[in-house]
């Protein structure tokens, strides 16, 4: 039997596991500060999997924490079809980033359950742990490691600014599961994801079919040099490495603007330096940044002059620099016929669609590395995110959440 | 009675105290990180009381923990000459950097006792507390406070960078005492530091004479700005305040440059922000930046350069810029009769004086606003300080401690 045309989502379902959800880690007025392995984001997945099971669907954790709900199809020896996103926040996040994803996943299986649909394949719902990155660096490493991009082990030694390693604080609270991490190849998989862009709200489309993803290079440099007194000690002396890692964020800006044209970005995140305190000459120092553009040669020869800005920067502080971490996505990654098949059931159900690329770092990129994979933007106020005043009306979540439905639907049938 | 001219101090039992003190809080091979009012100060405060009490001295603390041990004189009415420094460290400090002071004091103090020497002023010696400034920010507030410069209550307020506050950890450790903050004017100050520069070491001179403090203006900086995400949000958007640290920090690294060759120094020290993480852009930074030069008139254009830097740094970053706190200190401060004194004790007993300025920042700085104040510097080796590699041999500072004791003997019989 096919799905009922007419099936929709029950957004006020929705909505309240929405609410129920935005109470979980809040953060500044109307934001979420809900980091990986938290207590908060104990307190979301617990509650997360409490629905899973009240839905009926059988709950695994894998090993780094990627939560699994499966509901079962007919022929459940099927690869089943994946569709999720990630419940963890930055420190300044939003309600709706990566949240919608898991909760439309779960508001689609209730809906299924209210009229007893039965698929082919099993459907599983997932949240993958640590998507940010903002605890753990790099980001999306879970669903890296699912896709076996990343080492399991090396993935659990990573160790937040805070202290304890994502291993230890799975551990902590209470998620470091069973079942090993990855091990089968979904038959596909999809994810519905606020755009973090202000395409869609701009033009007053609701549902993005997504065609590539900006190529991203991102990279953690490290410089060393040696403490000294702020007073005395020559100029000519100096080894600042925080002078250093300033001078590579200087430098990492400046090729942001010289892209920007053409929509390319640059990205100081994050810097560390020791002992980075009054009257002393810090030897060590460390900073995150990344650049993203649409054209991955663009993309390429940024990264490159990033790679000579840290030369750069180091020899201008009297320091040694190295690129001790690196990580890069995007391109033409995701499967054609499955993109189709989305936009398909979006125009089916009447809604206007929009071919867009996806700027962030998604977990989808990684599953598109081994399983046809799609996703569908739903769009967010002005390109807001990031930050407590993301947000959207709901009812422009509806169309999103619908054709998410009906597209699972229609590949799990398959 | 006269001190026996050839009176010299116990080179051995000084180096025992200066021994015990390396043991306590020790860092790197052969350095320190005996940061304020952290277990390792509060065991070092203990045996130097312990020490204090065990040479008679009457011992009290004040409210900000300035430890103060008094030898009576023969006229107790009179003010007290005060002689002393610092025992705290920087996070990657030397074993001598302040603590020589201390321990130089104690042992005049000790050598007088062999002898039942007895004189007419009573002689007070002082631990400041956190002189380094490097828990809590800026340095010296704890003399400064004593001198009338700070309130007593903002600098119970300072907050260290690992959360409590400096009156928080006073009262953890110890050494929140009941004396009032000052109250009253020392007759003279004395203050014997080790150079933290390289002259007296390359010249092979012991004693050296401070003559002058370098001009050194201090700043703390805020920027603000808007989270956002690292991906789509443009670049002509973008309001990231750690851009703007990062662009201080470089401007202020260039001001240092422009006028090293007349001696001129610019130093980076800290640098906070947040969310300071992968993926955001944080809407808050933090930077601590100082400039010096021996002329006071230069060093006040290099100080009016950052001014303009602070806007220039927060303009190209799309942030605002705030200079929350600011310090200076230098300059001519010193009793021109006091340092004679000194210059006169060191010539008699057979040492070659070098007249020199302090670059670095002093307690004896704060001292000098309210009471006659010398400081005599001995050697460093290569200059270096604010280094686990700081060092001296023993030998040369002999020449330093029995000019402050004779100095500071000589005051007090007047």
């Amino acid at each position: 039997m096919s799905l009922p045309e007419d099936l929709r989502i029950d957004l006020g379902r929705f909505a309240q596991t929405l609410e129920a959800s935005s109470c979980i880690g809040a953060g500044r007025e109307g934001g979420m500060a809900r980091l990986a392995l938290s207590d908060a984001d104990r307190e979301m997945r617990d509650l997360f999997v409490t629905w899973c099971r009240e839905a009926g669907l059988a709950v695994r954790v894998d090993e780094l924490g990627n939560i699994f709900a499966r509901r079962a199809g007919r022929e459940n020896d099927l690869a089943p079809v994946l569709v999720g996103s990630h419940l963890d926040t930055q420190a300044n996040g939003g309600r709706f980033d990566g949240i919608v994803g898991v909760l439309g996943a779960l508001e689609l299986v209730r809906r299924l359950d209210d009229i007893g649909y039965e698929t082919r394949r099993p459907i599983e719902i997932v949240n993958w742990t640590n998507e940010e990155g903002a605890r753990f660096s790099p980001p999306m490493i879970c669903s890296g490691a699912f896709a076996g991009v990343y080492d399991r082990d090396w993935v659990r030694a990573r160790r937040a600014d805070d202290g304890p390693t994502l291993g230890e604080e799975l551990q902590r609270i209470g998620y470091a599961g069973a079942a090993p991490v990855g091990g089968f190849v979904p038959d596909s998989c999809f994810e519905l994801h606020i755009e973090q862009g202000p395409i869609l709200d701009a033009e007053g489309i609701d549902v993005g079919i997504v065609t590539h993803a900006y190529d991203s290079h991102g990279f953690r440099v490290q410089f060393s040099g040696e403490t000294a007194h702020a007073g005395p000690w020559p100029m000519e002396r100096r080894r600042n490495a925080l002078v250093a890692a300033a001078r590579l964020c200087v430098l990492v800006d400046d090729i942001g603007w010289d892209f920007a044209e053409s929509g390319g970005k640059s990205t100081t995140a994050r810097i560390a330096a020791w002992p980075n305190k009054t009257g002393i000459v810090s030897d060590w120092s460390e900073v995150n940044v990344d650049v993203r553009h649409d054209d991955p040669r663009i993309a390429g020869i940024m990264a490159e002059r990033i790679v000579r800005a840290v030369g750069q920067a180091a020899a201008r502080a009297g320091c040694t620099g190295e690129i001790v971490e690196r990580w890069n996505w995007g391109g033409a990654i995701f499967d054609a016929g499955l993109v189709a098949g989305v936009r398909e059931q979006a125009l089916r159900l009447g809604h206007a669609t929009r071919d867009l690329p996806s700027q962030a770092g998604h977990d989808a990129y990684f599953l598109a590395r081994i399983c046809p994979t799609a996703m569908i933007f739903t769009p967010c106020r002005d390109g807001i995110t990031h930050n407590h005043r993301e947000d959207v009306a709901l009812e422009r979540l509806r169309a999103g959440l619908d054709t998410l439905m009906h597209a699972v639907v229609a590949r799990s049938q398959a």
